[in-house]
C-alpha cells in the first residue's frame, strides 16, 4: 500500500481536493473548506494543550475553545452555554437522545421519531427500546415528507422525546420541523432536530430543545459534532461522564476540530444564500434532465421542499453498485441506497419508508463549489452508462410505452447466462402444488439479488395474456419495495405478496390491458 | 477576545508551540508532534471522504485508516483486527469497560481497578456500580506501585473485568503489569491496561486483554485515542452501535486524526530510547535536586520503576494554585494534584491512595525535546518562588530539623490576617466542653482551607509542651492526607482523628520530644 505509506511519513506539500476530479458525495462528507483547513492549523499550534489547566497554554486553549462555543452558537442560534462539542454527529445525537430519555424517565420511555431519520438516530431508538422503551416510527409520505398529523398522533402523553430531521440525507427532502416544533409544544414533549445535513446552508425554525449537527457535513473537519440542549430541556447524560463539555460528554476535548468547526460554518454560512441559489439552478437541472434523458427513471424526494445541493433518482433495470462503479470510473463519485451497495443488502431505509424504487438508485450531491461544466459532463455520460449496465444484464428494453400497454417481451439474447439460471415456471407448477395467486406464470427469481428479479419479471410479463397474473417468487429484500414500483412506473397492477411455497416471498402481478 | 477571534479567521502563518517558553505539561498533553502535524495535513486532503464509501475518495480514505490501523496495532503489539480508533483516550476506556463488562455479564459484575487508575477508569467504574455492578479498588504502596498480593486477593471467580494502568499520570509509578496479567489469567479474568502515558515509549508487556491509549499524550493530534480487543477476549459493545469500526466505536472516523497518531506514534518510538534515556536523566536531576533546594518538600513516586520524563513532588505550606501561578509567571507550565487546583477542591485520588503529601504539589512532565538549560532554569527559580508563596501564608520557616524536634514556634508578623482569622483555643474549650482527645490545645481552622490547617497546626504546635495533644479542627478534605504526612515529615505524632463538635473533623497531634 504505497499511498497511504507514503501520507504517514509524506514530506511533499499537499493538494487540495478541490481540484480533483468532480466529487458528487458531499452529504456523505465535504471536502475540507479552505477556512477549516487554516483555523484547524491554527488551532493545532494555540490550542493543543489541556483548556482544564490553570498555565498559559491551558488558558491560551480554553480561549480559543469558549471562542468556537461562542461562534458555533451563534451559527445555531442558541447560548453558547447550551452548546457542547462532540466527537461526531453521531455521537451528538446518541447522547442528545440518552440525555433527553433519561431526563424524562418519569414521564414516560415512549420515543418518536421519523421513518427517514439518520440511521444514528434508529440505531439509538433500538437501543432505547433494548432497554426496556418503546419508539415508533412516524411515517413519510412519497416524497419522503413527514406525515405531520400521523406525527401527531403519536405523541401520547407519555412520550419522552421526538426526533425529526431538518432535512433528509438521502433525499434533501426538507421536513416541516417548525410544525413538528409545534406540536411537540402542545404536548410538552421535547423535539430534538438533527440538522446534519441543513446547518451549514442555515440555521433550521427554531422551537427544537435539542439539536445535533456533524462539522464534516458542511466542510468542517471530521471528528466533531454539535450538541445543542435548550436551557429548561430535561436532561440527564449517559454515564460515565467528567467535566468536560459541562459535564454532557466526556474525554479530551478536540479543539483544533471544534475551532476549525465553528471558523468554518461562519465561512460557509457568510456564502450560503449564493451558494444554495448557484447549486439549486445546477440540481433543477439534473432533476429535469435526468428523467428525459434516462427512460425509467424516476427521481425521488419532494419536488420543492428540498436542499439546495441534493438530487436522488433511482433506474429501472439497473444494479445500484455496477452503475456506482461506472459512474466512478469516468470520474464521478456518488452514493446509493440501493441494497447491493449496502453491507446489510437491504435497500435504504428511507427509499422503503418512501415506497419508492431502490434499484439503480443514486444520489448526487453536489459540495460548494461545483463548476456547471462538471453537472454538465455528469448529464453526458449518465445515458451510455446506465444503458451499459442495463445491457450487461440483458435488461429489457427501456422507455417503452407507460401506463397503457406493457413493453413487448425482452429479447434476451440467446443463452445468455442469467436465462439459463433462471428457473421458471410456467401455469400450475408441476407436482400438483397450486401457483402463488392463481398465477398464469410463476418467475422463480430466489437467489438472485436486485435487479435481477425485476428484470427476471418484465421478460416474462409480455409471456402471459393481458389481465393475468405473473408471481415473482424472490428472497431479496429490494424486490418487497421493486416489484410494486416496476408495477406503478410500468402501468400493471401490483395485486400484493404471499409466501412462497419452499421460502421467499411470492409477488404477484396482473398484466395491463394494452 | 481578540487572539482566539483572530485564529478563528487567521491568514497568518502558524508558528510551532515548541518555540515557546519552557512547557513542563506533558503529561495533560503534548505538543503537536512535526510528524503528527504532517501527516494530519495529508490525510485532511487525502482522506477526508467516507471510508465506507464505494467510490475513489472512499476507498483512499479507507487505504489511509487501513494503512493507519496497521501501523497503530504494529507500535501496540496487536494485530490490525483487534485495533479501533475511538474519539479519546476517555472514550476508548469508556466503551473498552463497557464493552468487556456486558461481555462477561454471565460470568458476573465484580470489577478492580487500582485506586491510582485515572479518572475516567474510576468514572466508568461509578458508572458500572449505578448500573447495579460492584467495583473494588486495590490498593497501592506509598510510591504508588500496585498491592499485587491485595489485587490478586480481589479476583475472586465472579470478577468480570480488572484495570491496571501501565504507568500513573500523576507520578510516574510504572506498574506490575506483567505481574497483574498472571494473576488475572490464573483467574481467567480480562485485564484492561490503560496505557495512555507510556505507549509513546513502549508497549506494554503482554498479557492484557483490552489496552487503551490516547494519541495527544505522545504528540498526537487530540481527538484520537485506541481502543485493542485482543481475539478471544469477550466483547460486547455498549449499544447503539453502527458498522464502524467493526461495531465497536459508531459515528464517522476521525481518519485524519488516526493517521495522525499512527504516524506519530511510529516516529516518537523511533527516537524513544534515546529520548527516554535524555529525559530520564534531567528527571534524575530533579529529584534529586528539589528536595536539596527547597526545604520541606517531598518528592512522590516510585524511586527506580517510573516514566522516564516525569516527576511529582510536593512542598509543605504552599498553596498549590499559587505556586502554579507563580511558576507560570516565571514562564513554566506544570499541573497539581492539590486539592486547591481541583474543581472539586479535593486533593488527587492518586495522592490519596498512595497516602502522600498534597499541599503544594508539583507535577513536571517534560514534552521531548525538553533542554537541559529549562531544567536549570525551572531549578532556579524554584526556591525563591516557593520561599514567596510560603511567606504570603505566613508559614513557618521551613527546613528545621526533622524527626528530631519540632520547628520552632512560627514569628507570625503581628497582626498578619491569617493570624487575626484564626480562631483559636488553648486548653479546654469554654462551656464546659471537652477538648477532642483531651488535647492540651485546639486549633480551629474549619472554614479555611489547605494548606492553612497545616500552617496553623505547625505555629502553634510549639505552644504546647512535648508530649501532649494539638487537636486540629478541619473541615477541609486535604487536612486528612496533609497533617499526618507533616507529622511524619516533621517527627511528630500522628495520633488518629475525631469528628468535631460542631462540624469537621479533629486531627490530634502530638508533640515530639525534643
Amino acid at each position: 500500500m504505497p499511498a497511504p505509506r507514503g501520507v504517514l511519513t509524506a514530506r511533499r506539500s499537499p493538494r487540495l481536493p478541490f481540484l480533483d476530479v468532480p466529487y458528487f458525495d458531499a452529504a456523505s462528507a465535504a471536502p475540507l473548506h479552505p477556512v477549516a483547513r487554516q483555523a484547524l492549523l491554527a488551532a493545532l499550534d494555540e490550542g493543543w494543550a489541556d483548556p482544564a489547566r490553570l498555565h498559559r497554554e491551558g488558558r491560551r486553549a480554553r480561549l480559543l475553545l469558549d471562542a468556537a462555543r461562542e461562534t458555533a452558537a451563534e451559527a445555531v442560534g442558541c447560548r453558547p452555554d447550551e452548546l457542547v462539542f462532540t466527537p461526531s454527529g453521531t455521537a451528538a445525537v446518541h447522547s442528545g437522545m440518552a440525555g433527553a430519555l433519561a431526563g424524562r424517565r418519569r414521564v414516560g420511555r415512549r420515543l418518536v421519531v421519523s421513518s427517514v431519520e439518520h440511521s444514528c438516530v434508529l440505531h439509538a431508538a433500538e437501543a432505547h427500546e433494548e432497554a426496556g422503551g418503546e419508539f415508533h416510527l412516524a411515517p413519510v409520505d412519497r416524497t419522503g415528507l413527514l406525515d405531520l398529523p400521523a406525527f401527531r398522533s403519536l405523541l401520547s402523553p407519555g412520550t419522552a422525546l421526538a426526533c425529526v430531521q431538518s432535512a433528509n440525507h438521502e433525499t434533501g427532502t426538507v421536513q416541516p420541523v417548525a410544525e413538528a416544533a409545534a406540536a411537540c409544544r402542545e404536548e410538552g414533549v421535547p423535539l430534538l432536530v438533527d440538522a446534519a445535513q441543513s446547518l451549514g446552508w442555515e440555521a433550521p425554525p427554531g422551537g427544537w430543545s435539542l439539536l445535533t449537527a456533524s462539522a464534516h457535513k458542511w466542510g468542517g473537519p471530521p471528528g466533531i459534532g454539535l450538541l445543542a440542549v435548550r436551557k429548561g430541556t430535561r436532561f440527564s447524560p449517559a454515564r460515565p461522564v467528567d467535566e468536560r463539555e459541562s459535564g454532557r460528554f466526556p474525554g479530551f476535548p478536540n479543539l483544533p476540530a471544534a475551532v476549525a468547526a465553528a471558523a468554518s460554518l461562519r465561512a460557509v454560512r457568510q456564502e450560503a444564500a449564493d451558494e444554495a441559489a448557484r447549486l439549486r439552478a445546477l440540481v433543477d437541472r439534473l432533476r429535469a434532465r435526468v428523467p428525459a434523458l434516462v427512460p425509467d427513471t424516476e427521481v425521488v424526494g419532494h419536488p420543492g421542499r428540498r436542499l439546495p445541493h441534493l438530487v436522488t433518482f433511482s433506474c429501472l433495470y439497473v444494479d445500484g453498485e455496477a452503475l456506482l462503479t461506472e459512474l466512478d470510473r469516468a470520474g464521478f463519485s456518488v452514493s446509493s441506497g440501493s441494497s447491493c451497495t449496502s453491507d446489510t443488502l437491504v435497500p435504504s431505509h428511507v427509499l422503503k419508508a418512501m415506497g419508492v424504487l431502490s434499484e439503480g438508485n443514486v444520489r448526487v450531491s453536489l459540495p460548494r463549489g461545483t463548476s456547471e461544466e462538471d453537472v454538465e459532463r455528469f448529464l453526458g455520460v449518465l445515458p451510455g452508462i446506465v444503458a451499459g449496465v442495463r445491457s450487461a444484464l440483458s435488461a429489457p428494453v427501456a422507455g417503452g410505452p407507460r401506463e397503457q400497454a406493457p413493453p413487448q417481451a425482452p429479447e434476451a439474447p440467446e443463452g445468455s447466462p442469467d436465462q439459463e439460471e433462471t428457473q421458471e415456471q410456467e401455469g400450475p407448477p408441476e407436482g400438483g402444488g397450486r401457483a402463488p395467486g392463481g398465477a398464469a406464470a410463476v418467475v422463480d427469481s430466489r437467489g438472485k439479488r436486485c435487479p435481477i428479479p425485476v428484470i427476471e419479471l418484465a421478460r416474462r410479463i409480455g409471456d402471459v395474456p393481458p389481465g393475468r397474473v405473473v408471481a415473482v417468487l424472490s428472497d431479496d429484500e429490494a424486490a418487497r419495495l421493486d416489484v410494486p414500483e416496476w408495477c406503478r412506473m410500468l402501468g400493471h397492477e401490483y395485486v400484493g405478496e404471499t409466501p412462497a411455497e419452499g421460502g421467499g416471498t411470492a409477488y404477484l402481478v396482473r398484466r395491463a390491458h394494452g
